[in-house]
């Protein structure tokens, strides 16, 4: 059988204005675990901001989504514009701020947000072809804002204002605490709250496999009749 | 019994100029299901270069490697200069050229290379403590060049230039493989080559335990009559 081969898009490198560090390599450990190979990318677009993570204080200057993506992803991060669907077997999201402000900008806008297009055309693409998409931390918002419309079950752990966003998306949210996943099994969404919790790096490496196994799980189960 | 405190000195946060990330990330997860405490540290100074780590070309600006340090480190990465061996159980150093351009210049210089005054202090009173090191991937070249004159049993891999550079500084470089780790029981030191080699993820994420569980038995061995 072809090893499974799966899309995580990265938003940057850091997770007060690009993609959680912890979260995004603890992903790829879990796929790599998981016998699966890898389309890592990133949108070519500017930062919405920089910021200083000693001091949390936004910075002048400017920085690369993709180029500071490939920081994680050692220099193999592909711009996300040339990413076909059909190439892949399942998408994973990580979080960080640059999920919700690179990727969308739902940390600004909330329900209103927009989403970069690019991004938003490779959701659709996956998603209609029925493949699973697993997202991480803040990262729900992304599938709330662009599937609203069908009322996915997501969570983004117990944050009310935040849930409630979601909820305004159209989504409809399930508290979750650290150790747990939240499956839509119809529209074959994986979430898992990480970040939007406390948890310890252990927690947040097995929280990422457990993720991993239910966006496969989901990957390989037949399309409803 | 108390819990560990393990230092970790991060060198920025990139292979291609700071800290390699996966190892960081990796040490630290290792460090917490073995039940330590960490104390993530970095200098305070500018980076050697900062390098796009798309194109792997040097771009002009300044970065600081405590402020890139602390996105590996979500913002609890402390000034290394204020980092005294005494609270300490032992120091970890990941490896990325970071470690060979920020807390010395040997990518430059080999075996000619200086050694940040503070990063070598640390070193220093760590080891005169008899407290076990640590060090990954290119980081031994810094154990090197600090405690030559002690002949160190250290690793890089397999890389013949490396290792000669090493044995220049008085160390006896020792071949390694993926899997495996050396230890120099009397300088009580583990190194372990990680990227110096290609190994994957998950080979990276276990190389990464065994040095850490190496770390911590030199570190409950006694002194030696």
């Amino acid at each position: 059988m072809a090893r499974p081969k799966v899309g995580v898009i990265l938003a940057g490198c850091g997770n007060r204005d690009g993609a959680e560090i912890h979260e995004a390599v603890f992903t790829m450990l879990a796929l790599d675990k998981a016998g699966c190979d890898m389309v890592l990318m990133a949108p070519d677009v500017p930062q919405a901001a920089v910021v200083n993570h000693r001091t949390g204080e936004t910075e002048p200057g400017s920085r690369n989504v993709l180029a500071e993506a490939n920081r994680i992803g050692r220099g193999k991060v592909v711009d996300l514009k040339a990413v076909d669907a059909s190439g892949l077997t399942a998408l994973v999201l990580p979080g960080g701020f640059g999920a919700a402000k690179n990727l969308c900008d739902f940390a600004v806008k909330g329900p209103d947000c927009s989403v970069n297009p690019d991004v938003e055309r490779l959701l659709r693409a996956v998603h209609a072809a029925g493949k699973p998409i697993g997202a991480i931390c803040i990262a729900p918002a992304l599938l709330a804002r662009v599937f609203g419309s069908e009322h996915p079950v997501l969570t983004i752990g117990t944050d009310a204002g935040t849930a409630a966003a979601l909820e305004k998306c159209g989504a409809k949210h399930e508290a979750c605490r650290i150790g747990g996943v939240v499956v839509d099994e119809k529209l074959r969404f994986v979430s898992t709250p990480a970040y939007m919790l406390a948890p310890s790096l252990k927690e947040l490496a097995s929280d990422a496999e457990k993720l991993v196994a239910e966006v496969l799980r989901l990957a390989k189960k037949p399309a409803a009749a």
